[in-house]
């Protein structure tokens, strides 16, 4: 059994992680790490963590991590991982996950006009693996240090890169609807109950951060529109790209069948009468339909994706799962709720 | 005072009129008719309707009108006020206003193609005045049967009309995010909380029929991609059009200052960091935003509404108050809950 | 028309108190005092306020309240109106409506037993009415200072009241269910979306402070369980009280109908097979059933009101209606939602 | 590995069967029955259940059960079970787990007043093992034919149970706040998402079925008061006992802790603030919290769990494990969803 470590384990992606690794057969949760929480037990901070209970938070410190970790997942808000690792990585030769955004971009002036600080650790940038694995794979397998996508690249990538591997997609609309989870744990006005519930928004149409990512994966220029719904989980992207090569209905799903094939977190739903995110949300699935629509010349891509799941901690463990050669589905096979 | 009837008084929308008429100066609500409920009281079937708790419903006859009714509003599912129109307007001098989608296409052809089945007044098809106070107020001014569009077609029309009058907006994208009210009282699987809340959903994508309403109103081919919210009112239309006249900020924030500058129901702010439907639900506004991102050549416009009121039941009674030369904003200026 | 200013008008009691004031026609609002907000524009604070939108908050400096001012209300979260009331009385002949818990107990000693802080104007404890109309209208008629009851008193008395006084109750259990809004807009993490959606929690079980409140308008000794719910607004409080008199459901209808036959805003409603919020949200109503079960000994009542209309900025409406001889229906008979 | 068969399996109990023996590691589903459904594929029906997809559903006749069958889950609406049980024992060998309310009442006519309906099997009423882990785990582990109880009796009884075995809550109030799903899949108004969604209402107080079940496992006289909450899953049962032994908070704190030292799904929480169904939504864990309040004379009991788990699926799990003599917890040691 490997030993896992989980920094910022009381953020929603350190409680996923937490609770999706606890069934996973090939490692065991040993040390949990959090800022104010430290001190406090699992039981605490997280009563639905029922079967961690008796576990604790401690406070970290780079400069003295355990021995015996084998391999340390980063779950810290952006701004904090890249300040750090250049210390974690010199201390410790546990494998390192990243879920924040402070190593995706691979560029350390990219980073600083994207998130408005300079990077800490810029020399890190070139040594990270893009932590993607149904592009990516053979990167990860070897790697040691991955940062994780963010949960709306994962969606508009896993469902445009078919498109744009056959030429298509050059550019795109990124209509993306999102749980407010995505948001995190932090106390925000635009998060609280009687602000969101029964209502839609859109917020940072065409200047959010994560658009820098879409278009590096992609190599695209993608138009990224994203919408908070009334709900804690889920993302579905709605993704609008122009039929420039008049492809048929069976062409496009030719393309994602054959590019996907090899994906056990890639369901291809092409007769889904209501893509939703019902059908991935407590899952690390990514549904995708497709639909060609001759008379406007449009194709349009729905992705669903559970934010916290294959968005987040599901993703980050799949990429374990990757890096120590499991198998990929390893501790990641519970259905998606439905209800 | 004139004397009102609802034909179809039980449905949500008119509930909805049921609830905005009770405060008008200018009318009273006489005459209740239903189908199911009939025989029973208001009190019965909406105890929310406290203030007109002792009126019933009556089973509606056409040929059996009252003649001291004035004003009659049709609030059925569709499918149904076709066939008893020629009867009504044979026995009737009320004014008609019809809330379904009916009367609202121009042509039987197109009405048979787009709701499978035969129209059952299609004399009476070029008589009806399409009821968009913002867009036809003169016709409605001297209309005695109006047919008020659908929820979706008024966020999308009034959200694209001044692009489109500059000569933009020849097709454009209208991604839809509807509340469940929009599918109205029936029962259906679709529509029942356990498959609801949590999930946002797409359906119809390219064919939903109300898309025939916005290519007749715009004379444009407009890609409808409608989608189902967790919530229970509200439309948001995020609105996706070409910048090919590459105009700038101002230059449409101008389009859309002019283009509404009398209608009081058009709130533009183009100031809003989180374009919402919290602020609209509970009220006849339409509020509307702009964006215009050069580095895309995009143009993105927000329209937002309450499907229930601008959206149906609030745009009746609006053009209600055109027909009889009232204040257009007479009995509705409640504001939107916000909470 | 009376002239009206809210301090705090920028909490969800002041946004209340703003939107229904709007259509009340013996009023108009000439001062909105907030804090943070002072400077900023109805429309940047509340964009949902659209025909009160030109209008702007301010400071609100005890010493320098306008001399036109008529009437003033206090919208504060509680512990800051009792700081300041005193140079209020001393600076204004404005009639005084305090939606806060600051002088809702008639005693300075069990004000700090209950809020944990020195009470900072004991002497005007003697002088504050009562502002609940249904129990104290006549005190009301002729008070210049009134504090509102908190939402789930008002909930709790309606409902206990007629038992009370018919010498039951005399110990009962308030199992309240109660919106989030009811906690305010203050940033906490009880009041998240992804924390209060999809749960129903307990909290201050038998140790709220509203317990205070009850007990004594009701000089009894009520058990109150507080619930929090996932929805914005409403509370339906369900009570349970011995039938120690063995009464039969039509004597205890009777007592109810006995006890509010001259209120308007009460509904007794004896027959719904669901009482719930659902039929008051949105309006000023509180809707009472009550159900007799023989053969548990137990009397049923539950009591539904919308926590920040009937439960807060409504009763304060109300209170000014009856403080200047109006009629206690004015600009608050708009029908619950419904939908 | 075992074989399982379910009948019902379209259901939300069967969906929820379905979900948490996908990881039993001792069983394998391999036989779904199903009525509408039969002949579709669980991809068709669905779609969260990924990695089921390709199995089916088929019709079920009693005189047909497949030899392999090792365990049958019965999964239907109440009034089917008892109708086919005397045929399916004639037919089978398989061990039959009942999640209807069919066979829970040991009295042909106790059940037919309870539900209006003749009993079909009286017979088996006696042969029947009430699958209650917590309370009757013997007579399970030799049993062949087990029912479950109701979501609100496992919630209830489990609250109660140590109270009553020390002498108290020979009555008591059981105020229980439930999802929605508890009313199941079937189409039903008062299960429509804008009905369900912003407000909470009360339901067949005193007069519930599953009353019955609480008195006869608890021998006591509960007064339940059911209440339907705006949320998928989840019971909070506030359970309200009289002190008569005035037991302070440590004595009734032992009487918990002993009585379940040996229960894995037992979760003693005394220290939570706000007891919540937030922390066993997605478990089986039914997780009690105590509060004695000496002033009132009040023991008030919280006890949370996931109607469909511990309260329907879970449970029936949980009786299959102990049926066969595997660990209690073999596949149900899911966290709580938390967010």
């Amino acid at each position: 059994m490997k030993q896992v470590g989980i920094v910022g384990a009381t953020g929603y992606t350190g409680l996923e992680l937490c609770r999706l690794l606890q069934h996973h057969p090939q490692v065991q949760i040993t040390h949990l790490y959090a800022g104010r929480s430290a001190g406090q037990s699992v039981a605490d901070v997280f009563p639905n963590l029922h079967f961690l209970k008796d576990q604790s938070y401690h406070a970290f410190d780079p400069k003295a991590i355990p021995e015996t970790l084998d391999i340390l997942f980063f779950a810290l808000p952006h701004g904090e991982a890249h300040r750090m690792m250049a210390d974690v990585r010199a201390h410790t030769s546990a494998k390192i996950i990243d879920l924040s955004a402070d190593f995706r971009l691979t560029d350390a002036d990219l980073y600083q006009s994207t998130y408005g600080e300079v990077h800490g650790s810029p020399d890190l940038m070139s040594a990270v693996v893009q932590g993607f694995p149904e592009l990516y794979a053979d990167a990860i397998r070897s790697a040691d240090f991955v940062a994780c996508p963010g949960c709306y690249p994962t969606s508009v990538i896993l469902g445009l890169k078919p498109l744009r591997d056959a030429g298509l997609a050059e550019t795109a609309i990124a209509d993306c609807k999102s749980g407010v989870s995505g948001a995190g744990k932090a106390l925000k006005a635009t998060s609280m109950f009687s602000e969101v519930d029964g209502a839609v928004a859109a917020y940072g149409t065409g200047v959010h951060r994560h658009n820098v990512e879409m278009n590096q994966h992609l190599d695209a220029q993608i138009f990224f529109s994203p919408h908070l719904m009334p709900m804690k989980r889920g993302i579905l992207s709605t993704l609008y790209v122009s039929n420039t090569q008049h492809l048929s209905q069976s062409d496009v799903e030719a393309l994602y069948t054959s590019a996907y094939q090899d994906c056990p977190f890639i369901a291809l739903r092409y007769d889904l009468a209501m893509p939703s995110t019902k059908y991935v949300s407590g899952s690390n699935m990514c549904m995708i339909s497709v639909k060609v629509l001759p008379e406007s010349g449009q194709i349009v891509v729905f992705s669903a994706i559970d934010n916290l799941i294959k968005g987040a901690s599901g993703q980050a463990i799949q990429v374990m799962n990757v890096m120590h050669g499991w198998d990929e589905t390893t501790g990641l096979t519970a259905s998606a709720w439905g209800i």
